[in-house]
């Protein structure tokens, strides 16, 4: 049986320790890229470190698609694991909460603690579900922008980062609010879906839809489609891998034999672990918002109709450092790459780093002191 | 809505027409890998062609996973596509049939005809399901080595050509029968399963059996696992084609909007596409036989404890072509490409092209003239 391994911080200068969330509340309306409203939203997010006096270190962290905005530190002495990006975040560590004030903030259309589709709607006084408009990473990042201005009070930000979909976030603020944020750092990254990104996201959709437990999406808390959802994840799980890290990690070893196995149990080391990440995957996360974030994901396109970056791209003003993984093959380097080329066609200050970790897409969230060093000299200079 | 191309013949000098399949019956026990025996077995088959006098001319084709033994002709006139290799094989064709007496068969624990979890087991007059014997690639070739010998009378192959699953069925034949077949031609296969490919095998197999209506594999004929079984065939479909090949094909290109849509139907192509490859695939595949199969894939290894190949490919006396594809990411070149090195380690006859095809995987199943040349010149030669 896969068991997860104990996080070691013995590597790290320091811990944040215990950490609370914060809710931030726009009582006003909103407007979705779709043309659907929101009357108003929360938005769950997490701060560490302190703001300066002239409110200029700021350093705001996007999630990918199950994060959340947890990224560091512990809510409790009890808790097993640290935020998810504890690695980075914290007192002398690359992002350094002795210097940084880092914000982290669940997205809009997220299932911990921000407006999404289990959230109760107004209107209805029951939960939201199908109902909840279509949002996109745009909407994500009008709404972190919202608590950074209304609620935070800042009127700019020293810097962005994040990965994957929290990459696309990076990227879309550097767009939406040009000269607001000094530094963006995406990483894992893409600036559009591909086809086969978007067929890996419709399967998993698939799944959790054709789920008897889904009904329409008016599931009842506490129930829904958890065969469907834990297909969908184990299914990406694989696609933020590798097959050589796979291959390092599992190869072909075997789970110890029970005394009695059915043809059809876990018979591979890699199978326990796929119905392990499945598993507590629908312990933290809503089939609906895996839905609506998955959407969100497909429809990021920043090309023009004619094909080009430039004419998005071009609006930045911000120092961009664009970070891609050689074993990514989910969003791979060449996704990356363009980026950076499409802004250095535009004149503007982008730099492209490719870093030779093998664990695939997810690279950006295992221990890289390769990444550690770049993001922090990158975030100095 | 996606709509499959209709297949054009006009490039092909000629057609084999109707064809019909044949049954062998084998009637003794048959011990499988697994040490379960069964009482006798069929195995369904199509040949195509003239057996020589000299009973020296036959080849014999093995398909892949979700392949069968009908690869050429039609079954009847109104039929809209021939068997799933007619492209390679007819008269004229690169698998010429004015030359060649061709024999596919169906799988042992396939679902077309061949015994398999669908067949009755005799001890109880009801389907096998879950009775049935774990089956080995070895036990698949042993099955077919008695439908030559028993059934068909031969003391020798001139060929085996298969990819993918039907790769590994030509490897077999070559160690497990040495001397027997003069020129293997195993394509986009492996020597053994890395932790990948059964990462996503395993994935297909949860979703089938987390399907309610799997009932532990005690679905009646005609009902069963169909949701699971779709979102398994969907899934393996992403593998079997390419990041590039979807872009080209695909990319990021919608359907038609209808008038009233719910926000997840199918925006994109690629998602219609899909979709049509789960439904068509539940309509002739039975989900018992898929767990089987993908297992029978997940178990191959022809690595000695000790980490050697060498050990069981020594024992091949065939003349070998191993073909890999560069877009293959299933089992991509470097797979394909240890097979001959351990070969040639052994001081066997054996040699390897790489296609530099786009389509990935499955691009031996595709018009691919650079094939067609490679398998027709080393037939010949």
């Amino acid at each position: 049986m896969y068991e997860p391994p104990t996080e070691s911080t013995e590597e790290h200068p320091g811990e944040i320790g215990l950490v609370q969330w914060n809710d931030f509340h726009w009582e006003d309306s909103f407007v979705c890229d779709s043309g659907d409203e929101l009357a108003g939203f929360t938005i769950r997010y997490e701060t560490y470190g302190k703001l300066n006096a002239e409110k200029s270190n700021a350093v705001l962290i996007c999630h990918a698609l199950s994060g959340d905005h947890h990224c560091a530190g512990i809510h409790s002495l009890s808790d097993k694991k640290p935020g998810w990006w504890n690695n980075l975040i914290g007192p002398g560590k690359p992002v350094d909460t002795n210097k940084y004030f880092v914000v982290c903030t669940n997205c809009l259309g997220g299932c911990q603690g921000s407006t999404g589709p289990t959230a109760i709607n107004p209107k209805t006084n029951k939960p939201y579900n199908l109902d909840f408009p279509l949002v996109s990473v745009r909407d994500m990042v009008r709404a972190q922008h919202l608590l950074f201005t209304k609620g935070l009070g800042l009127s700019g930000i020293y810097s962005v980062i994040g990965g994957s979909m929290g990459g696309m976030q990076v990227l879309q603020w550097g767009i939406e609010y040009p000269g607001f944020v000094e530094k963006l750092i995406p990483m894992a990254t893409t600036a559009r879906q591909n086809a086969q990104a978007i067929a890996f996201n419709e399967v998993g959709r698939l799944a959790i839809m054709q789920d008897p437990e889904w009904q329409e999406g008016d599931y009842e808390e506490g129930k829904g489609p958890n065969v469907g959802l834990a297909v969908a994840r184990m299914m990406a799980h694989i696609t933020y891998l590798s097959d050589a890290g796979l291959e390092e990690k599992f190869g072909r070893d075997k789970v110890l034999k029970p005394a009695a196995r059915s043809h059809f149990d876990a018979e591979f080391q890699v199978e326990s672990y796929l119905r392990y990440q499945g598993q507590s995957f629908i312990n933290r996360f809503d089939a609906n918002s895996y839905l609506y974030l998955t959407k969100a994901l497909d429809r990021f396109d920043l090309f023009s109709p004619s094909g080009q970056l430039e004419d998005q791209l071009e609006k930045i003003r911000s120092r961009t450092l664009v970070i891609g993984f050689k074993s990514d093959w989910l969003f791979p380097p060449g996704q990356n790459r363009i980026i950076v080329h499409a802004m250095l066609r535009c004149g503007l200050d982008a730099t492209y780093a490719e870093l030779d970790l093998t664990l695939g897409h997810d690279s950006f969230l295992v221990h890289a002191p390769d990444l550690y060093t770049l993001i922090r000299n990158f975030l100095a200079a």
